[in-house]
């Protein structure tokens, strides 16, 4: 069977995250269920990663074989007509048999959006960002050149799966301000541990408080001790905004 | 009892338009209510005008009469811990005791958006949008050079409640692109008919798709007959940016 890439997007918000559970109430479920109808078969998918529950995606990846004998089927067409509004396939592409969205990603790219108006939050703004009140975005700047090259990210993973090393190697930490009233970062990596980016997100919201100084990163992180940094940002600041891969795909 | 006015935001998808109904999913409904739990009395809200089923603000404006004793009152944090999450005040100040938010305003200021991509509709962007399928931009852009002036838009006026006057003077008509897969319409006028601008937007949308030439809308607003504009595009495209008022206020 073909093995084909297909880039997604969703709005996380009322999703128990990208991974299959029973009830079916995950992004992975709707989507398998959505190629199973169409193939008449289970089809699996395979994504670059799991989202958290209310983690919102721009370009998800995942891949998966479809049946030889529906290579006449309009895919995109077919899948966005049976999905639910919250969730829409963007591409679609031919890939190696041996491709795999997640062991080949080389580099993925997340945003975190901290709403800094005190006094409201635009409903249309609510669903895709952390209502986080004032913050000094000097600081924040600052804090982010600390987040940058190989570093060893323990005290930014929660526990959970194990992993066989804890140094990742952020290419990029930068803050964006669309408008006046968000900051947002972005974040480039060849990989990122367990609720990382929630965690860099929870740590620059504490010096954006003026808690930490961005001088006490370095501190931080040679803890290796998740204790020693602030608590998780919430989910529904977070999106998944692309994913990378050798160009030879 | 002394007048404020206050700006609010909404995000129309869930109600049943600005205006107070039985069963209460209205804007005006949600609002009232809001005020009239702090003040323990009915307070009645006057809006710049109404919305309809579906559509959105971002700077809707309202003004109301406010008990002498609850001066104290921090309305914005009150109102906003009181409203549903997809209503918000953005905005307060106090207004002379004859200001009245429909009377007083001097132009007001919309916006329609249109999604030119055909194959999705990012979820994020979908209850914002009109999957309108690809357009001709330029086509458009001349449109709107015809629909700005003191003109009789009597073509794009949907029946309802009787006007003196189908003549309005639209101050600018522009479009505006935030991105490759978006056009959005930007009007200001001294007021718009029933349902104007969604009745511009679908003349818009069928000059896009090259249904009818820039050049046969003057014989259009000639007419004086809704039946020879194209169909009133769909409500969730459309937002109330802004409403002016005299610099007095």
């Amino acid at each position: 069977m073909p093995r084909f890439a297909f880039r997604l997007a969703y709005n996380g918000r009322r999703f128990q995250g990208w991974q299959s559970q029973p009830g079916g109430q995950t992004i992975q479920d709707k989507v398998e269920k959505a190629f199973s109808v169409i193939c008449r078969e289970h089809i699996r998918i395979h994504a670059s990663g799991r989202t958290d529950a209310g983690v919102h995606a721009l370009g998800q990846i995942i891949h998966c074989d479809l049946p030889e004998n529906k290579k006449n089927v309009n895919w995109m067409r077919a899948l966005n007509s049976l999905l639910p509004e919250d969730i829409c396939m963007t591409g679609k592409w031919r890939v190696a048999d041996d491709f795999h969205a997640r062991k080949w990603a080389i580099s993925k790219k997340y945003s975190y959006t901290f709403w800094t108006e005190p006094r409201f939050v635009l409903p249309q703004r609510r669903p895709f960002v952390w209502p986080a009140g004032e913050l000094n975005a000097q600081e924040i700047c600052m804090a982010c050149s600390y987040l940058q090259g190989s570093l060893d990210f323990a005290s930014f993973m929660n526990s959970g799966t194990p992993v066989s090393s804890t140094v990742r190697t952020v290419f990029r930490t930068e803050i964006k301000s669309a408008c006046a009233r968000e900051l947002t970062l972005h974040i480039s990596a060849n990989g990122f541990l367990k609720q990382m980016v929630r965690n860099i997100a929870g740590l620059l919201y504490a010096v954006g408080k003026e808690k930490i100084s961005p001088g006490h990163i370095p501190a931080i992180l040679a803890a290796r001790d998740r204790s020693k940094a602030p608590a998780t940002a919430p989910p529904q600041g977070l999106c998944l905004l692309e994913v990378s891969y050798p160009s030879c795909n």
